[in-house]
């Protein structure tokens, strides 16, 4: 059955589909660099050219289609993300350099037969949540250009909403894996801190810096993990998963709502009534919502921006940014010198103030088992944000800064499109989210409320339902993300 | 049978057995009192009155004897950790406040019918490992007047070893409840980092101080550990302890040894005979010595003090020192106002590369099941620390700071008597170190090491050999400290 490439969905099970049928790999790469070069929106910095993704292609020459994880799947790298032999730029030009071999992780994807297409536009040194702080030109959101893609990492976010590619990588540390998901009706997985290996990436906040990963469903996403959560000896900061407990997902469960004086949907009265929606939904699923008091979770989040964290900004690219500041843009160039002037007393101070923040908000899983809040409160045209951007960036980090402070794992799903207002058609999205390691669970349940909608993929034609639900049978490989563990008991 | 109280050795199980034959534990208490009052050495800041100690015995009229773990037994505190209704001076009659109850860790000693005695001298805000850093005196060596004692937990070391007290509370930063324990022939537990709370404690470096426990025998520490190892919700650096694992003390076992060209026993050649037969002693045990290279511990020792941790003690008494600067001992005031100009740049940076060394180090644990270093390489008379006392305070901390550093558990031993030297006669010890949470192999493997020796309990006329062994089959109190783990394993 002769396939129609132009109308493939490139989500995991449709093209497996399509390997499976015969379809050859060159094919569908040669489809996916077509759809790639109608790149209205800048979501990237580098498509790669054929003689670039050759080597990729050739890896696949001769191989089984089914014995390879991710054979022949299309991604795209946000900047900050080393590929061999393509400069990074990490969304700056001057800074740009050429590395000679993939980060680790992307080494892992290419081992699995994934084959990377192009490095995508974002906030410049990953650092923003909406997606217009690029010199390579604002990314545009995946349903209407006159919207903010989200960021930092908006090209990734577009190029997969789009259906030119079936996942990408982006990177987290307050929000930048899961705001243009929810701004591009994506899956955004920001896995617990440690489990995709950071070498290679250019750092943030390294302290809490995390890869993260796009795709158009949550078992696209858990696919990809499994890949890519290798442990990684030379960064210190790679951590193995632990076992993630008992599974929530498949209910009864109980999840936290912040109480309504916690919640700000920054006046978009559309995105009240889909956080209403959502909260039904979980119920729908098993779910008995528990109100909790956000308070402490927004105290920590605060910390971030207005505390000492913004020094390892600083400290990621000193010597560039001593060297050539007018090269930095500039509201990123603001923030980033703001962080020369902290003091180590305030470092540490500051650091006191999470540790008591943190025993506080990890009381609330004695409680419950995941928490659900909007991903973002609501969305900005373009125009508005680059007239306000600095309040209007921070809106959009309300219910994300705290995550990687307090080392907790989080989903980014789809939750509708907004019925009305300004941002009508657009949509719209909730965060899942739990402790350390609960990625899994996570994911499942994210799952399972993602399927009680009838959605499109991403900005697509594709619907959620011709697709098939996470496999909750098959553990993500290898052990480490296992649920089951070895223990040697001693007196 | 009659006891002669002069004669009655304050290790435990002499009291337990003083006790249980009916000596009254006021007049236990009394003679106590009576042996502090002869305080040559500047051990104590702070003798508690008859009357301000009435309240504690008062709490055991009527008790039976064997129904409190630490029924009558005296203690002193270092002067860093409050002690109700008494003044907490931490080395500094100006910076003093009475605290309205006792550190949580306190609470339970007494509620154990521990009988606190005295607050200990100390060198200034703990800031020192020699103990001639105080305004109240510098703290002389238990054995012999002319040398140091040992700090920062000097009094708190020579109160024990002399037997005025049964067991100490020291606090352990850099080494300073280690140290103080070598030169005065006494167990030193430096707990896992959290398992003692710090409630109620000045801090020195927050995020790698402990409190700290002297005792004549490691049977006695761990009796000790046993009640203070209390969770505190209330301090945000305090854990529960997690299962020790496989039990390693009672052999075969695999220890480290530093290489050679690593070890420095700053002129000292008794002590380098004394290590020797440490290690010969260890094999005797059961133990297979492994060289090891100390670089990568070395190296995560030098940030304590070259790098930005010293703002952590700026932090500390920050309002203090800037409205009082001349109030600050002078050594104590350059090192603290050091930790002023460090930036968060340089904190973050160095918190970096501390990642890295301790993934290196915590390499060793695949290879060996515990360390043995030299406590110090060396002692110094108080003539020479005064002329020199950075350098040679320095000298001190070459095995010891980057203990907590790395979030390593620790026990000072005593390993013998130098035989000739300007030290002559003066007690040498080793410490023995494993990750965080192995507090209980390693006081046991510390109990068999020290009675592989014919010793004197501290300065005491008393014997080693007539104590009682660590009792292994009791585990301390608390299924915390237990090596067993409940687990629930979920697919």
């Amino acid at each position: 059955m002769p396939l129609n490439l132009e109308d493939l969905s490139f989500d995991l099970a449709s093209l497996r589909a399509a390997y499976a049928a015969g379809t050859p790999v060159r094919a569908v790469i040669a489809e996916a660099m077509r759809r790639c070069a109608s790149d209205a929106p800048h979501a990237f910095i580098h498509r790669l050219t054929d003689a670039e993704i050759e080597p990729y292609l050739a890896h696949l020459d001769g191989v089984d289609t089914a014995s390879l994880p991710l054979y022949g799947v299309p991604f795209a790298i946000k900047d900050n993300i080393d590929l061999a032999h393509i400069p990074t730029t990490a969304g700056c030009p001057e800074y740009a350099y050429t590395p000679t071999q993939s980060a680790f992780l992307v080494q892992q994807l290419i081992a699995a037969g994934a084959v990377p297409l192009g490095k995508a536009n974002l906030d410049q040194f990953a650092t923003g949540l909406n997606g217009t702080r690029s010199p390579y030109g604002a990314c545009r959101n995946a349903f209407n250009p006159d919207f903010v893609s989200g960021g930092s990492s908006s090209g990734s976010a577009v190029s997969v909403a789009k259906g030119w590619v079936s996942f990408s990588l982006g990177t987290d540390t307050a929000g930048s894996g899961r705001v243009p998901a929810s701004f591009n009706n994506l899956i955004g997985l920001k896995p617990s801190l440690g489990l995709l290996s950071a070498t290679g990436v250019v750092p943030a906040c390294r302290s809490v810096d995390t890869v993260s990963i796009f795709a158009l469903t949550a078992a696209d996403a858990q696919a990809v993990l499994a890949v890519a959560a290798v442990p990684d000896e030379a960064d210190a900061f790679s951590r193995a998963a632990k076992p993630f407990g008992v599974d929530f997902s498949a209910g009864p469960f109980r999840f936290g709502v912040p109480r309504p004086q916690d919640l700000n949907f920054f006046g978009n009265d559309a995105a009240i009534g889909l956080f209403a929606q959502s909260i039904e939904r979980l119920h729908a699923l098993g779910g008995t919502a528990v109100e909790i008091d956000l308070t402490p979770f927004l105290d920590a989040a605060r910390l971030l921006y207005e505390g000492p964290w913004v020094a390892e900004r600083y400290v990621a690219i000193q010597d560039f940014i001593e060297a050539q500041p007018e090269a930095v843009f500039p509201p990123v160039r603001t923030i980033i010198q703001g962080g020369k002037t902290k003091t180590a007393a305030e470092a540490f101070a500051a650091s006191y103030k999470l540790k008591a923040f943190k025993r506080v908000c990890d009381a609330v899983w004695q409680d419950v088992d995941c928490l659900l809040t909007p991903t973002a409160g609501t969305i900005y045209r373009i125009v508005d944000m680059q007239a306000d951007p600095i309040r209007l960036n921070s809106n959009l980090g309300h219910y994300t800064n705290f995550m990687n402070l307090l080392d907790y794992a989080a989903v980014a799903v789809p939750a509708g499109f907004q019925g009305s207002g300004d941002a009508q058609g657009l949509p719209w999205g909730v965060t899942l989210a739990a402790p350390a390691f609960k990625d899994v669970p996570l994911l499942r349940l994210a799952d399972r409320f993602h399927r009680a909608q009838a959605l499109s993929l991403g900005a697509t034609s594709a619907t959620l339902a011709d697709t098939p639900a996470i496999n909750t049978a098959e553990l993500p490989k290898g052990s480490n993300t296992a649920g089951t563990v070895k223990v040697a008991v001693c007196g």
